[in-house]
C-alpha cells in the first residue's frame, strides 16, 4: 500500500484544501496519505522558516514508512531550501518518488541531477483549489495507484523532462542543474509577459545544448502589454530552438492548469 | 568633438523626446548627437524587426565618423540582437564606447565579453520622460564631453561592471557572458516581486564565483504581494552572497530612476 508523505519546501495549503484532497483519496483505497504538519505553517511568503521546510522534507524523504514524497504547492520557496534538504538525505530518500510541479521542479531537477530517488512532474495537493481542480489531483492519486491514463501523451523511448519555463532558467547553471542531453524538455508557464518568455527561451536554450529535442507546454494567463509582442509563444520557442540547433518537436500537454500531465523524469517504465 | 550615434536595439523613443535631448545637448557644445532614424521605428513590441535594429546597431558601431553609441531606450529587445550585431562588427567598433542600461546590458555584457570597444552602463535618452528626468540625461552627456562627477561613488581601483538584475541572470551561462572575476558587480532592478528578486539572486550569485564582491543597487517599485515576502532586498542580496562565498560591498547608487549613475565596465579611468 504505497503511503506517502506531504509536506511543503515552498508556500503552505490550508487545512481545509487538505481535508478535500484527503476525501478525493478514500476513492483510492491503495493510497495512504500523510499531510506534514510543516504543510500549514506560514512565515511570510513561505510554508514556515526555510529550517521548517528543510526539516520537513529531510524527514519525509528519509522516513522509511513512505514510499513517494509529494510537494503540497508551488509558489516560491524551493530555491532556499533544496542544496540543504538535498545534502542531508541519504539510502532512504533514494527509494521515493518525488512529486510536485512549477516552483516544486528546483527539488526535482536537483533530486535528478544527484539521482536520488524517482522524479514525476505531476499535480499537486494545491490544484484542488482550480475550478475543476479535483480532475487534477485525481491523476496524480491515480497515477500513484498505477494508472498510468495519466501519463503526458507526448512521451517515447527518450528520457524526458517537464518544468515550469522560469524555473528551468533559474537552474540552469547551477549546482541543481541535472545534465539533459537526450532529454525531451516540456516547459510551460504561466503569467509571464510574452517579452519575458522570449528572454526566458533566449536563456534557457543557450544552456540545452544536446537536448532531443524541446515541446513547448501551454503559456497561459499571458498580460496585457503595452504594445503587442509580435510573435506568439510558439513562434519564440521555434525562433530560439532553431538558433541553437535544439530540434522543436512541437505541443506538450503541460500548464498551469487542470489539464497538466504526468511526466515521469528520465524513461517512462511501464506503471 | 565626440560625436554619438543614437539607435534602438530594443525599444522605440518618440521623435518628440529626441527633440528633448538634443535641445538639452544644446548645452554641452562640445558633443554631437545623431538619433539614427530605426530609433522611431515601431514593430509589435519593438523598434523594428530584427534585421532593422542590428543594422542600425552595425552601422552605428562601424561608422568611423562617430566616437559613441549611445543606446535610446531598453524594455526589451536586445538578446534577440546582440549576438549578431557583435559578429558583424570589427576594427571601428572596438574604437567607440557603448553606453545604457537595462536591457542595453545584454550587449554592454556581450561587447565586455569580446572586448571589443568600451562599455558604460549610463543613463539613455529615454530617462527623459521621467520626473527630473534631465538630471539623468545630463550625467551622460556630461560624463561623454569629460565631467567624471557623475561616476558611481563606490568605484575603486577594482574593474566594475553594473546590471539589471534579471539581464544579469538572462546573460549568466550564454556567449554573451563576459568573465567577472575579480569585479565589483552592482545590480538594480525594477518592478519585481521580492521572491523573484530571491529567485534571481540564488541564481546570479550561483555563477558569480570569483567575484571580488556585489554590491546592491536600487531594488524599485517592488509590487505587493498577498504576502509580506519576509526578507528586504538587503537581506536577500546578503544571504546569496554568503551562500556563495560572495564579499557583499554595501550599496551602490545605480537603478532604473533619474539618480541612477555611471559605471564604467573594466577599470574606470580618470576622465
Amino acid at each position: 500500500m504505497p503511503r506517502i508523505a506531504i509536506c511543503a519546501p515552498s508556500r503552505a495549503i490550508t487545512q481545509e484544501d487538505a481535508a478535500r484532497v484527503t476525501a478525493l483519496a478514500a476513492d483510492f483505497p491503495a493510497l495512504d496519505l500523510h499531510f506534514h504538519p510543516q504543510c500549514f505553517l506560514e512565515q511570510g511568503h513561505f510554508a514556515g522558516s526555510d529550517a521548517a521546510r528543510i526539516d520537513a522534507l529531510v524527514a519525509s524523504a528519509e522516513d522509511p514508512a513512505f514510499d513517494a514524497v509529494w510537494f503540497a504547492r508551488g509558489g516560491y520557496g524551493a530555491v532556499r531550501v533544496a542544496e540543504d534538504a538535498i545534502a542531508r538525505m541519504g539510502r532512504n530518500a533514494e527509494a521515493k518518488t518525488f512529486l510536485g510541479y512549477s516552483d516544486g521542479g528546483i527539488l526535482l531537477g536537483g533530486l535528478y541531477a544527484k539521482r536520488i530517488g524517482r522524479q514525476v512532474h505531476a499535480p499537486m495537493p494545491t490544484d484542488i483549489r482550480r475550478d475543476g481542480g479535483e480532475a487534477a489531483v485525481r491523476r496524480t492519486l491515480g497515477w500513484l495507484a498505477g494508472d498510468v491514463s495519466g501519463l503526458e501523451p507526448s512521451i517515447d523511448h527518450h528520457p524526458a523532462v517537464a518544468f515550469n519555463l522560469m524555473t528551468l532558467a533559474m537552474l540552469c547553471g547551477t549546482p541543481l542543474m541535472p545534465g539533459l542531453a537526450g532529454h525531451v524538455v516540456m516547459v510551460e508557464d504561466v503569467g509571464e509577459y510574452l517579452y519575458a518568455v522570449d528572454r526566458l527561451f533566449f536563456h534557457v536554450t543557450a544552456h540545452l545544448g544536446g537536448i532531443a529535442g524541446l515541446r513547448l507546454g501551454r503559456i497561459s494567463q499571458v498580460p496585457e502589454n503595452d504594445a503587442p509582442f509580435g510573435h506568439q509563444a510558439e513562434d519564440i520557442a521555434r525562433h530560439w530552438c532553431t538558433r541553437h540547433a535544439i530540434p522543436f518537436l512541437g505541443s506538450a500537454d503541460i500548464g498551469h492548469d487542470v489539464d497538466n500531465k504526468i511526466v515521469p523524469f528520465g524513461v517512462a517504465t511501464p506503471g
